[in-house]
């Protein structure tokens, strides 16, 4: 369900660094145009995502399907280059009775010396053995030992399968003892959450060391056999090679640090990011007000305050708001230091409830909180220092986050996420009373010092046509 | 908020073959890291991203901000030949003063013969003079008509800004009659909302057109200026020239219908898809039974069937669903052509309510449902063809759809997205009574009539073990 691109966003972070991949979904769909569409696209993934041409579409000549893919058509696509095999042979009794069609797809994909996939559950005896001598050299769908043990007798590599459905490994796991050299790894119809929460081709190697099984033998049937059976283009860190590889913390929990493809660092576990500040304690934000107090006055669609001041009849220990006079906390915490949160006033937000908090603020970037209560603003800000950064609106016991976890200023989202969490995140503030059209844009200004009249930063409060800054009591 | 990647996808839809960009908000965060993230991510990007290299980070003496870019590090920059220009020189009072540091900036980008980008709000007479002397050839911060004019004749270029919050477009367009050559378009702070709802360059073409002004003018100002002032290896449909263009459906609301980059159609509006189907109707689904009814019997985890028959005590002119029996109706809709529904039962699914419906079904992805009512799977139904394609809940009046625009079958979303939706529709089928751990899985088999025993095509039931198609009254 997954485009090239996004698959390989996922599964670059398992160390996995090049597929092997059989379009034969989407051919069935659209025809050569869906295969078109899939090798196009994997031009811009991470990762090195190989594709055999479908040998079997439409599936049955019973099917309805949208595509139709012909000897002539694999012959094309053949020539382009673009493919190391011919796709799982399903068609078993197309091979036992020579179909024509189907052999002269056969023989194209022989003429070309590449790799041709099989797919023969219970195949066995002389059928199996004309299978096999009609080039084809490997097979996915073994459930039991016994069947794999007589296919890698006739000549095959089996593909040991594991999936979000059909889940072989268990049944063939001992075949790597004695036949590490005949078998690869596969994953077919693994569902994203499969790939986000378990993972892909590490899944099976992890498993496979847990059970004890050598080393390098594992390792040898999850990188160098594919790219020896199919001829990949993918380097094995011999002179010379593409440099293809992944740094791993450990070998066994194959926590992947960083994973290089032709040279170039694709992915690394280090976030892009600087966040050095610690957790705020509610006490951080305590203030005594006494007599009078500045605030900050925002309007909606400026950048430009002013500064107000508003009379305080009774001195007040901690000063948290005053939600009838609109008078809110606004925090600035520097992100890139362990130092104290610089507490000042706002007037002009109109929350009624709760509290906001971003990281994306001009022109550093620190944390910038506006909320009624110091419990609020203690957890927004708390909360995007657990998350390394993004926009968080608090309103008591609900948080509503959006990560920017690169930076603390960008997604690693698509864009129609960003634009939907960024418009929820606008109405709740709404539905809290904010009178801002745009509360996170106003918020990430109110740092920008060099823009009159009053703002908020490193020391505190910062008045611009003095150009210094004053203590909020002053 | 957004990577370069998933902005390029957000963009070429609108026509926007290359931009120019400064990346100086992750390099306030990051230093030159920051900086070599956006590049190394542009380079998977569906549109030719331009950098500028950032002048000044920090923006002020008085910011804490997380990286620092000296002019050592932009002269390492520049020789990397990355980047097109010096961006916008916002320390105004550094270039009317000297200051040194700064100004070997500005040298370093004279030598490389590359453009630099202003930054200067209301400035004016002998210091706007000396800002210009000093090699800067932009502005984008003018906001009055006087403004821009004493700057074009100072010898600058004006970037007319229209982002998501400053707007200057309104009051800087009549430029446009004398001063096309010296005008750009820019849409700064434009959140990925606007991006999607209203545009991006091309919502200021379109408004210029609606606005009068001359069709050459404006697409001159779009298009041509950037190119020759950056001096942007983007192409300008001469001989020779890179292949970079956009045809749209017209030149006045500028419906884009493809965009090439380099020769290569890099966005295409026709959905990747097919859907030749027509909108059902509920009684399209209604089915007489009398004494017996043939059902297909599923078991969780598995893809084969079984064949079970079930007494009927008296005849039903529309037999929906017996729930407490758990017969459930099937329907099978070919989506590649105007052909009736074929309807079936099924027993082992389990739901109490509702209906689920899915265009991913092996192996030609034509739409099979499953429900307890024929209004329900014929909102199922509908709301998939609807939106040509995906995977779709119904619960009485809630309906709850993953689309899958690529062919039916596979998400022009992330994967963090697919993966979330996968689990949100499990779960509501669990809550709707369902007990098949995958559904959709399940779902997908049943149309895959080459697997035993009983399934559902074009022509209704399938039997296998006679290879035949049977009535369900049979």
């Amino acid at each position: 369900m997954l485009t090239p691109v996004e698959f390989s966003r996922l599964v670059i972070k398992r160390g996995t660094v090049a597929v092997v991949s059989d379009p034969h979904e989407i051919a069935n769909v659209l025809g050569k145009r869906g295969i078109e569409f899939m090798i196009a696209d994997s031009r811009n993934a991470l990762i090195k995502i190989f594709f055999t041409i479908p040998s079997c579409v439409p599936a049955t000549p019973f099917d309805c399907s949208g595509g139709c893919i012909t000897s002539d058509d694999v012959h094309d696509f053949l020539k382009t280059g673009n493919f190391v095999g011919l796709s799982e042979v399903m068609n078993v009794p197309g091979v036992l009775n020579g179909d024509a069609e189907l052999m002269r797809k056969i023989e194209h994909a022989r003429q070309y010396h590449l790799a041709i996939d099989g797919h023969a559950p219970g195949l066995s005896g002389e059928d199996l053995q004309k299978y096999v001598q009609a080039g084809i050299s490997t097979d996915h769908e073994c459930t039991e030992l016994k069947e794999a043990l007589e296919k890698i007798g006739a000549g095959m590599k089996i593909l040991v399968r594991e999936g979000s459905a059909a889940r072989n490994y268990e049944n063939l796991k001992s075949l790597i003892v004695e036949h590490s050299k005949e078998l690869m790894f596969c994953t077919d119809d693994s569902h994203p959450d499969e790939l986000i929460e378990v993972g892909h081709i590490d899944k099976l190697v992890k498993r496979a060391i847990k059970d004890g099984f050598d080393l390098f033998d594992v390792w040898r049937i999850a990188c160098m056999n594919p790219i020896k059976h199919y001829g990949l283009n993918v380097g094995m860190l011999r002179e010379g090679d593409p440099a293809d590889f992944v740094i791993f913390e450990d070998l066994e929990d194959l926590t992947v640090k960083s994973v290089y493809i032709g040279g170039v660092e694709k992915w690394d576990a280090d976030s892009l990011n600087k966040f050095e500040c610690k957790e705020i304690h509610i006490q951080d934000l305590s203030r005594m007000v006494q007599k009078e107090l500045i605030c900050i006055e925002v309007a909606d669609g400026e950048i430009v305050t002013q500064k107000r001041t508003f009379s305080i009849q009774e001195t007040r220990f901690n000063f948290e708001s005053d939600i009838q006079r609109d008078i809110l906390k606004i925090v600035y915490l520097n992100r890139y230091a362990d130092k104290p949160p610089q507490v000042g006033y706002i007037h002009g937000v109109g929350l009624q409830r709760g509290a906001f908090a971003s990281s994306v603020s001009h022109d550093s970037h620190n944390i910038i909180a506006v909320g009624c209560s110091d419990e609020e603003i203690a957890s927004a800000i708390n909360r995007l220092i657990a998350e390394k950064g993004g926009l968080v609106v608090i309103d008591s016991a609900e948080q509503e986050m959006m990560p920017l976890p690169i930076a603390g200023i960008i997604s690693d989202r698509d864009g129609y996420y960003v634009a939907g969490m960024w418009k929820r995140l606008m109405n709740r503030l709404v539905n809290m009373g904010c009178r801002l059209s745009s509360p996170f844009m106003t918020l990430s200004f109110m740092a920008l010092i060099v823009i009159p009249e009053l703002k908020i930063g490193e020391e505190g409060l910062f008045e611009y046509s003095n150009f210094r800054f004053i203590s909020s009591k002053e």
